[in-house]
């Protein structure tokens, strides 16, 4: 323990913790048991598959049959016939020539922006994406351009101004709002301009497209030359780590130049385990996917009805806004205190500083869990809550 | 599948795949079957925990109690109770005060250099850090100053040069060569020019201090007030997953701050699992550790004896030189083909252009395991690796 008797350098931290106390905005863990008695409207378990006996299976029978881990970068000794696997009914599902496994879709995306970018690149950035695709752009050396939200034709403006190689890059379902990017329209500006299109579809994957091939497919551009999508395993399907699809020589390209791919340990087997055989269930009964959506749509139509705001969901995620971010926190616990839980996102997590309630339409919810949920919200609802009606 | 008829916009990607072949630098994913028959000396797995029993039924138990995956983000739904637990134990064998568990070394390396550092600070690195440092560097919007390998007096310099927040980052063991830091020496700098220390212990965690329980134990720093360490869950620990452990106040603000945290799913419960049985194994049977020292100093021993040229290893990594990256890489092959399966390091993973055999000390090697890699790398050694003696 200690010896040491200089200064504190951490004095800082201090200072920031009470400045976060003063704003109302500190976070902290809250460590849940297995058999919590809440009802779950705030993971991103989206098909209630991280429970389901065979993704459970699948994760132990992966452990017992290729260990606890990985035991090395998946250039060394980190890929095992699991992961190929995966990889192989992945791409196929999602209509994708190739894919790569990673250990987050936080990974994924730091290796696709940066593999596909580079020095002297363009990054066209939708203003609403993801963290780590911000982090992507922030460590591809690349110039990046953040574009107003949903915005394609200042995107194909911006790329347009740019001689060489660009990309665009774009969640496929916004994680805050849920609302949808406008991905034809993306796609043609690509073309238009020559320009490559990266889309994180780690909200639409078992959600949107038949049978929950994901918002490319939907949009009729699964397996297009220029067109390459990021993925998670842990929402739809249950686990955890992360996906590039594209073509094979993308693929190989990553294999080769992505350094979260390179210099990190590869997927624990257990998770690719749990991951292969949620897919593999998703792909014997789709209209889990549908169940989602409708789930989604029944939750969106009563709360708005009940003059709260919501934005109109494009897929499971139903994002209610709160006056401020004190209401919400208190709106969430007084949810939790009555048996629901809802995500709370607040600053920095939200790009506009609204806070909101965020609630999963996760597919098993049954139509008395609905009601119950759409009760407990409304008898929580603070003051202000019910001004705006539909967004 | 496509239906464009512009030009490929990744045709780039054929270019620089064709200059990687003439350079003899592809590299490719060899998926291994469950039951390989090859004797592993290339993978992490220090302590051999990986597909310890112990190991695998802490990942079936926890995926049966918890589900495949964590469903969130663990400021949302993804702590569980098995996370705190495991955070609880590990800050406890280590020494320090508090732990956060993320979902790889990577992140957690990303975490603690961007959440300690940030914009006007100066983040002093050393040169043979590992990829995710120096991504966590280039994330942190900080100043950073690369000084070189080992070389604490450079460091101390650059850190006076400095008027205000700063950290110096280290590996504790370096990845490619198997060499430690200078910890004490860093440590004596930092506290001098009133700089914290984050040191990456991804390499020590098992293998170096009393029972394993890291560098900075060995070095009498674990729990200091301005140190801090990162850990991978998936080199001795047989698992998946990164740490980082620090003063409670120090991980409150990574809960608070860390966008690798923050917006991340947690980490599967398989995988926490299995690292908190492999470290109540490892608490249990502290003998662990030293044996895979004496595997190293072991291998180091005859190899160097018999005229290769190895850097003396400081933890359990041994790594040989090779006369080029074609002959290491034919070495490796040449090894595989005999029944024993070595890492190969070549340009870009390399610090210095040297490509090298890396070979893991594993713990439970045998004696007669031992002999048989020693034998297969002599006889299979290219011309040129044996001109130059000991490093």
């Amino acid at each position: 323990m200690p010896q040491h008797a200089a200064a504190d350098v951490f004095a800082w931290i201090d200072d920031e913790e009470r400045a976060r106390e003063r704003a109302g905005l500190v976070r902290s863990l809250r460590p849940r048991p297995a058999d919590s008695p809440l009802l779950d409207l705030a993971s991103n378990d989206y098909l209630g598959l991280s429970r389901h006996p065979e993704t459970v299976s699948g994760a132990q029978e992966a452990a017992a049959r290729w260990g606890g881990g990985a035991t090395g970068s998946r250039l060394v000794t980190g890929t095992t016939e699991l992961h190929a696997e995966l990889e192989r009914e992945l791409a196929a599902f999602c209509g994708f020539e190739a894919a790569l496994v990673l250990s987050s879709g936080y990974a994924a995306n730091l290796a696709a922006v940066t593999a596909l970018s580079g020095h002297g690149a363009l990054v066209v950035s939708d203003a609403g994406n993801h963290a780590s695709i911000v982090d992507g752009c922030r460590l591809s050396r690349a110039g990046t351009a953040v574009v107003p939200h949903r915005d394609p034709e200042t995107a194909r403006k911006t790329l347009a101004g740019h001689d060489g190689r660009a990309l665009l890059v774009t969640d496929s379902v916004f994680s805050v709002d849920g609302d949808a990017a406008p991905l034809a329209a993306y796609a043609e500006a690509c073309r238009a301009e020559g320009a490559a299109l990266v889309v994180d579809d780690a909200h639409g994957l078992g959600v949107l497209g038949e049978g929950g091939r994901g918002a490319l497919h939907a949009a009729g551009l699964a397996g297009a030359p220029g067109v390459v999508a990021t993925l998670t395993l842990s929402k739809s399907l249950g686990s955890q780590g992360g996906a590039v699809l594209g073509p094979a020589k993308v693929i190989r390209h990553l294999v080769n130049t992505a350094r979260t791919f390179i210099f990190d340990t590869g997927l624990a087997p257990a998770a690719a385990g749990a991951a292969l055989a949620a897919l593999r269930l998703l792909a014997r009964e789709p209209e889990r996917a549908d169940r989602a959506r409708e789930v989604a749509a029944a939750l969106y139509g009563r709360l708005t009805a009940s003059g709260l705001t919501a934005a109109r969901p494009d897929a499971a995620v139903v994002s209610v806004r709160a006056p401020s971010a004190s209401a919400a926190l208190r709106w969430a616990a007084d949810c939790r205190e009555a048996g629901l839980s809802v995500g709370c996102f607040r600053p920095p997590s939200v790009p506009d500083g609204i806070s909101r309630l965020r609630l999963t339409a996760r597919a098993d919810l049954t139509g008395d869990e609905i009601t119950r949920a759409v009760e407990t919200i409304l008898a929580t609802a603070p003051a202000g809550a019910t001004d705006g009606g539909r967004a």
